[in-house]
């Protein structure tokens, strides 16, 4: 990869193009594509650990992380390990682990959901019972992109829901272990970890071996075998959302300095050539000003090839209108992340429908959001943020409903179960229904 | 298929039993399979959906429904039709529909999750706001299957959430309209209707056509080919669980009319072959008797031949020793329905940990949940309840997070996220974070 600013070209865009639609929706296209190889290897490896269990992990861990271990016990850490590892810090990061754990499980206490209940005129009483899972999984990418971040994000909403038990994989690709992963899955209160990865960890997870437990649910980024493994597996267990590439859509009102957004972007682009970062605003003048600042500091970046990569492929600065014409904006990208780099974002909240996580204000860079402001970092991609939420709480809890009639609740709502059941055809319900009929 | 009694038997087990683990297990295996050849079709049409739109919708109706229409003014009803459905409905039916409605709106208004927002000490506001979805995709089956009591359990709690737009699609093989399901769709809010069905009703709400609106989420029971296609477009659209034939738990102190329970057992088992009606008691008297009512009121049952095919391929009486057993099955079956016919159903309530739906005590009927009690009849099967919820209001609605930082705020959190930005080698995350540090 050339690494001459010459070759650099950044997308400009503005609404007033005559081909804007076209434009922006080429722009966002993005669908993620497992080919039918990866499928077939994934469904075989999948079958593979449900016949063979331990034995399989063994062989494939050696095989695809280029291991040499003969047992589970290798492929296991214990709790004592991951306490070793938070202890072994240096002071700086340990504290500011520390600090970042404190305020995830903070913000994400507000977010318990509540049992409750009524009972209606009938004397019926109605109610929805709130309950945790049992086990969670929890997908860590090994190697480069091993983030301890990441294991607080995914662990402790699990840890809040009140989960029985949080089972940890992380493959160790050469069997080299990331201490600070460690430590963060020791701050996060990670229950198990095992040292595995891929689609075999995916299946471990669930199907269960005679060492790993069968979660009910598996959460966590992964490359494409493990996302396609999750497809798979989708049902067994639950899943959380298949990402995407990581997108921010920055939208300036013109005042904050250049510089600071064109870092900004970078945060964003430096994550992977697909990482998509997009700037927004009304004012042309300012545009100009990023980008100057953009090509003034790319240079110096340690990541620079990679910035300079998903720039010029899914990066672009656009010059809208005015406020509204940004807000459509907004609600059709439906933004991974949206920083509002403006005086007064509260008053543009009521008429924003659709983004994952909202940075409000001058001072609220998305990289805070990222690590400590308290608020999840694994957030809906690719625009389904028009449907599905950060990840939370509520993704490692759910709900029984309870109805309990009392004798004349279920005689006066047997008598409408019947006729409906009858208009179904479904006699056997409109019978165990009249059965409750008074009188009858 | 024989109608004679003698060739009707039920399973019974017992907890005592040396090897009902094993029979356990093999009596709740269930795995819903689609074949390649199914995958392979569903794939086929997607894509030509994807590519010839309204046409592509044109000609499959016509084949797999056996119509003849021209255009897809021809596949759509109007409001005004579903009103007059409603209206031409019997006084007797109106009225019962217009009642389990209004019941369920009630209850479904209690689920409605708040939007909130607290500030720290540092000044950082953070928060979560909560929006319904733009557009909202239900499926409906035809023919046999079409339920107007699942259009109300699934297009109310989109309604109550505020989805803007509920587009209802509903396969009318041969042409003929299903006038009660019409009626419920009116009383439900729904805005469109497309008499469409299949894989191609999937694929046209998952990416719109010229005439068919995309959707943000598609939710609703159907075949294997709607099951399948509904997997496929998953991450495109949000979907619901991929739904497993649907079951029954019925835990009996002994107490209840014997007749009572069988006709319960046979309001699941009537549903399709694979439904599974499962009763468990410590009363090992009792169980004899719901046998035997079994055995009375089986041949006089309109559907008798489907219930026998399903209580005796994968329905099973259970005696075992005590609650704490009872217990330990529910959790361990995590059933779809869950029937406490007993005295002090209340008592157990705070050990399930696992059940889509829990109808407690004698007049409890499950078949008054299933049309008019107010809860949802959407339920998670097949075990996923350990994992998964009843449908609701929170399945068409999503979170947005909030952060705002005071300048304070920024330069604190900043510092801490600079050092763990730099512990994952992201310097542009760290650098942004670092612009807003006071004093630097």
């Amino acid at each position: 990869m050339s690494d001459t600013v010459a070759d650099f070209k950044m997308a400009r865009l503005s609404t007033r193009d005559a081909d804007f639609d076209a434009l922006i929706e080429a722009l966002l296209d993005w669908e993620g594509v497992s080919d039918a190889e990866v499928q077939r290897r994934v469904e075989e490896i999948i079958s593979e650990v449900r016949t063979h269990g331990d034995a399989a992990l063994i062989e494939l861990s050696n095989r695809f992380d280029r291991l040499m271990v003969g047992s589970m016990a290798e492929l296991t850490l214990s709790a004592d390990r991951l306490r070793q590892a938070y202890d072994g810090l240096p002071t700086e990061q340990r504290d500011a682990l520390a600090h970042a754990a404190e305020r995830i499980r903070l913000y994400h206490e507000h977010q318990k959901p509540e049992s409750w209940r009524y009972t209606d005129a009938d004397g019926t009483l109605l109610g929805q019972q709130v309950t945790a899972l049992d086990r969670a999984g929890i997908y860590v990418p090994g190697g480069k992109a091993a983030y301890p971040s990441s294991v607080l994000m995914n662990a402790i909403p699990a840890h809040v829901a009140g989960v029985r038990e949080i089972v940890m994989v992380v493959p160790t690709p050469d069997g080299i272990l990331n201490e600070l992963v460690l430590a963060a899955a020791h701050l996060a209160g990670v229950d198990h970890v095992f040292t595995i990865g891929g689609a075999q960890a995916v299946a471990a997870l669930a199907y269960g071996t005679e060492t790993v437990p069968r979660v009910d649910k598996i959460v966590g980024p992964g490359n494409i075998y493990v996302a396609t493994a999750k497809r798979a597996v989708f049902g067994q267990v639950g899943i959380d959302m298949i990402a995407g590439p990581s997108e921010i859509l920055v939208v300036s009102d013109g005042a904050t300095d250049p510089e600071w957004l064109a870092m900004d972007l970078f945060s964003q682009a430096e994550h992977d050539e697909d990482a998509q970062a997009i700037l927004v605003s009304w004012d042309a003048e300012h545009i100009r000003a990023v980008e100057a600042a953009i090509q003034r500091l790319l240079p110096g970046m340690e990541r620079a090839p990679i910035i300079r990569a998903s720039l010029a492929a899914r990066g672009a600065l656009i010059a809208c209108r005015d406020r509204a014409e940004a807000v459509d904006l907004i609600n059709r990208i439906a933004p991974e992340h949206l920083e509002l780099s403006m005086a007064d974002p509260e008053s543009l909240l009521p008429e924003i429908r659709h983004a994952g996580a909202i940075f409000m204000g001058r001072y609220t860079a998305e990289a805070l959001g990222d690590y400590c402001a308290g608020p999840n970092h694994v957030l809906p991609t690719s625009g389904t943020a028009r449907f599905s939420s950060p990840l939370g709480v509520y993704d490692f809890q759910k709900r029984s409903s309870l109805i309990q009639c009392s004798a004349e609740g279920a005689s006066r709502l047997g008598r409408t179960a019947s006729i409906l059941a009858r208009g179904e055809s479904l006699t056997a319900h409109a019978r165990s229904a009249e059965n409750r009929i008074l009188g009858k």
